[in-house]
């Protein structure tokens, strides 16, 4: 076969508990080879022999189809499975192997394997951090409140639609902070400064910069055709708003290129926040 | 050194980008070793040389902190960056190794590393997505309103505090899901059936079940020692939900020993529902 015909392959991301580690680390690795699209699949909760044999099945009816074997990532950690789905059509690229060995023999600790827990299970702890904080996003968000700002870990501010909310909740959810957003309005850019409100809350403001392209691309989904959407209207809110940043001393970041999870660890970063849950 | 002397190890996840790769397979490999006590950092955007030193910097500083080296879990594309990382006194995985020549051979194709790229940055399809579908989770959360319910992918329900908006959430952010819910209230469960607005959208709804013990825990948490908390209270009212699920036919899921990842995995595929982006 030769790499030009190669041009489309399913993947199976495969695992005993939601799949999501075998799904990320993939996704990373499959991101390396440009120009091939691949068809990627989830296999979660295959812990027993009965899912485990429906899973080969999956797979060998995709090597049909496809007429060249499927890629699978599997994180199982019960070996009898795994020999289970070790005997479908497919290249197996077990994602734990050998890294478990080495982690053994460093740290003079057998490994205890646990099916399905590979992600802790419920850590209480954790759990009522990230809840914590989803629910403050949810009642901080687009300025509905600001008498919860004292306890907030960050505000961020931006234009209407620059990313404040998605971003807000990414935080709560992946790091467990505690993040309240603010929309800076017309209003406010017209008097070319911070609203009265965020004023003594300074030192907790975080600002969202995108580029204009991106900002009327995204208003226009939502109002198209509108003065709102406009490039003229979407400029000019963002040059006042740049201009406030600068004058305020606010750190911002230009997230024009970025997902929402790069956008939330960069904050992280810049604003050199302590999240309050492991991961 | 003898195994019963290492109980605790420093570990880092570094990265040209976000980290989240490293962090969440790492995550998954560690929680295979109980009873050890891993004290986990990340270091992101390690994409100079500068970035690189100043990690194995802090790596070494560990070292010797701890008496033992750190294990350090890298996804670093650039050779001259790992290079240096390398030269850092730890246990070096890395979660890329073996993986990316396996798959090159596979396919047919080389390999095309882009730093900071491994998650693919701005899909800009993806990207619309996910933000649509947090901005419905937003709109429709708790039943606030329930006119949009024609374009829901999913409506869940439950009593107060099961995990209904943190479920709807992370469907919305992972998986790009619209994602409503509806409380049952106290008044419903007397009437001991669905409240008339879900009746026509039975075909969307999903049931969250919880242990009687867990929600006592998580009420307590906001009205201590309250009715509300108390667990005749949560007792009957998850009784009562649990008929209307049986009576009414409602799919349901019991998320007590859960995380929210898992929850919204185990309700995608008991639902069947299909994801909106690819992850």
């Amino acid at each position: 076969m030769s790499a030009e015909s190669i041009l489309k392959r399913t993947v199976f991301f495969i695992s005993d508990g939601t799949a999501i580690t075998a799904e990320t680390l993939g996704h990373s690795l499959l991101s390396q080879f440009a120009n091939v699209e691949f068809d990627m699949r989830i296999i979660p909760y295959v812990d027993s022999e009965e899912t485990a044999l429906a899973a080969v099945q999956t797979i060998n009816r995709a090597a049909v189809d496809d007429g060249c074997r499927p890629l699978v990532f599997d994180t199982l950690v019960n070996p009898a499975i795994r020999e289970i789905i070790n005997t479908a059509n497919a290249l197996n690229l077990d994602v734990f192997e050998g890294l478990i060995s080495k982690i053994s023999a460093e740290i003079g600790v057998q490994p205890s394997p646990v099916v399905g827990h590979s992600h802790g299970g419920v850590d209480t702890q954790n759990y009522k951090s990230r809840i914590d904080s989803v629910h403050f996003a949810l009642d901080n968000d687009d300025g509905a409140r600001t008498r919860h700002y004292d306890v907030a870990d960050i505000i961020l501010i931006g234009v209407s639609r620059s990313g404040k909310t998605p971003t807000c909740i990414y935080l709560a959810l992946q790091f467990g902070i505690r993040a309240a957003n603010y929309p800076i309005t017309e209003e406010d850019l017209d008097d070319n400064r911070l609203p009265k409100v965020l004023k003594e809350y300074k030192h907790k403001l975080f600002g969202l910069m995108i580029s204009p392209e991106r900002l009327v691309a995204i208003r226009q989904e939502r109002k198209a055709n509108s003065r709102y959407a406009s490039f003229q209207q979407c400029q000019m809110e963002l040059r006042a708003i740049q201009g406030i940043y600068t004058s305020e001393g606010i750190p911002w970041l230009d997230v024009s290129e970025m997902s929402v999870e790069e956008i939330a660890t960069r904050i992280l970063q810049v604003a050199g926040l302590k999240r309050r849950i492991s991961g």
